[in-house]
C-alpha cells in the first residue's frame, strides 16, 4: 500500500528545512481493519457500512476505497502473505520430507504466524464462519491453497495424484483445526490444533488392520 | 417437476373415451438440460443464453425459466439426488465399516450412477471444470457434501474431528477422481478411478515409517 506513504514535501516556517508531512496516516489500512473486525463482530458482517467502519476508524469514506475494494477485502486482503508463507515452508522442507511431512511444515508455519497475529486472527476467521457468503469466500481461499501447496510439491519433484491429495489433506487438517480454534471449547494454540488434527486425520486414513493384529 | 406433468383433460372425437394431452412435453427438462450441455460444450458457458438453449431444444424461452432458474441451474440442479445417494449409502454401511470405508461405500455408490449416466455426466464436469465461476460453485457443492457425509458419519457413532476428516478425504478422493475421469489421459471407470484415489490418499498419509522397518 505505498498510496499510504505518499507526502507532501512542504518547507517549513524555519528557512531550509524540509519536513515531510504525511498527507494519509500511514496506519489507516490497520485502523480500518480493527474498525471493520470490530463492527462485524458486534453487528454482524451484512449490517455494517463502509461509512460506519470509517468514521468508527477517525477516517472517511475516501481512505476507506483508496485502500480496499469493499468490505469483504477488509476480511480476504492479507490471503496472499499466509498464502505465499505457506508455501515457502512447504518448499523449505528437507528433501527427505515425505509429502504430507512437508505440508505439515508449511502449515505449522501459518499456524504461527497467524498466533503471532493474536486475537485479530481468529476474530476474522469466527466473522468469516459466521456468513454464509464469506464462507463460501473462504473455501475458494482454501482451495486456492491447496492448489498452491500442490505446486510446491510437483516443485519438490512430488507425482500426482500423491501432490494434490497430501496439499488437500493437509488443507482439510487446517480448516478443522481453525474451527476448533475459534470455537468455545479450547484455550489450546492453533500450532497444537493443526498437528492434532494432522494425526488425526492420518489415523482416519489408517489401513482397517489395526498394526498390533498386522 | 411436477408441473412437467400437468395435463389437459380432452374429450376425444371417438365419444366416451378422454384422452390426455400433455400440456408441455413430459421431457423438457431432459431436452433442455442436453441442449444446454451440448451448447455450453461448444461456444462455452458464458457465451451461451437461455434463448439458445431453449431454441436447441425446440422449447420456448418460458419453459426453460419453468424448470430452471437459470442457465446454471442446468449444471447443478441435480446435485440432491446425488448427495442423497452419497449419504444413503454411508448409513447402509455395515455397522463394523471404520469411518473412511464407509465413506469409500458412499462414493462408490456415487460413481456408479455417475458411470449410468455415462458422456453427459463426465461432459457437465467438464464444463463446470473449465469455468472458474462455475469451479467456485462446485466447490461449495463439494463442502456441502462433505458436511452431508460428516452428518451420516456422527449417526453411524463416530465423533468428531474423525467424521468431518473421514468426510474431507473422501470428497477429496472424489474430485480428484473425477479429474482424471474427464481427463484425456484415462478411459477408466470412475469407480476405479474412486478407489484409486483413496487408496493413494491412504498411503500419502501413511506415517513416516513404512511397514517393512516397523
Amino acid at each position: 500500500m505505498p498510496s499510504a506513504y505518499h507526502s507532501h514535501v512542504t518547507r517549513c516556517p524555519q528557512p531550509g528545512i524540509l519536513t515531510l508531512v504525511p498527507r494519509w496516516q500511514p496506519d489507516a489500512p490497520v485502523r480500518l481493519r480493527e474498525a471493520a473486525l470490530a463492527l462485524y463482530a458486534e453487528r454482524g458482517f451484512d449490517e455494517t457500512t463502509v461509512e460506519e467502519i470509517a468514521e468508527r476508524a477517525g477516517l472517511t469514506k475516501r481512505t476507506f476505497f483508496r485502500h480496499f475494494v469493499d468490505k469483504r477485502e477488509v476480511l480476504f486482503g492479507g490471503a496472499g502473505n499466509i498464502e505465499e508463507l505457506l508455501v515457502a515452508a512447504v518448499r523449505a522442507a528437507p528433501a527427505s520430507a515425505r509429502p504430507l511431512d512437508a505440508v505439515s511444515r508449511g502449515l505449522d508455519a501459518l499456524a504461527a504466524s497467524l498466533e503471532e497475529q493474536g486475537e485479530p486472527a481468529a476474530r476474522r476467521f469466527r466473522i468469516v464462519r459466521a456468513s454464509p457468503e464469506l464462507w463460501e469466500r473462504q473455501l475458494i481461499k482454501f482451495a486456492s491453497m491447496a492448489e498452491a501447496v500442490a505446486r510446491a510439491l510437483r516443485s519438490r519433484g512430488v507425482g500426482d495424484p500423491a501432490a494434490i491429495l497430501a496439499a488437500e489433506s493437509g488443507i482439510t487438517a487446517l480448516r478443522v483445526a481453525s474451527d476448533r480454534w475459534v470455537g468455545d471449547t479450547t484455550t489450546q494454540p492453533l500450532r497444537h490444533l493443526v498437528a492434532a488434527a494432522l494425526a488425526e486425520l492420518r489415523a482416519v486414513a489408517a489401513p482397517e488392520t489395526s498394526p498390533d493384529r498386522a
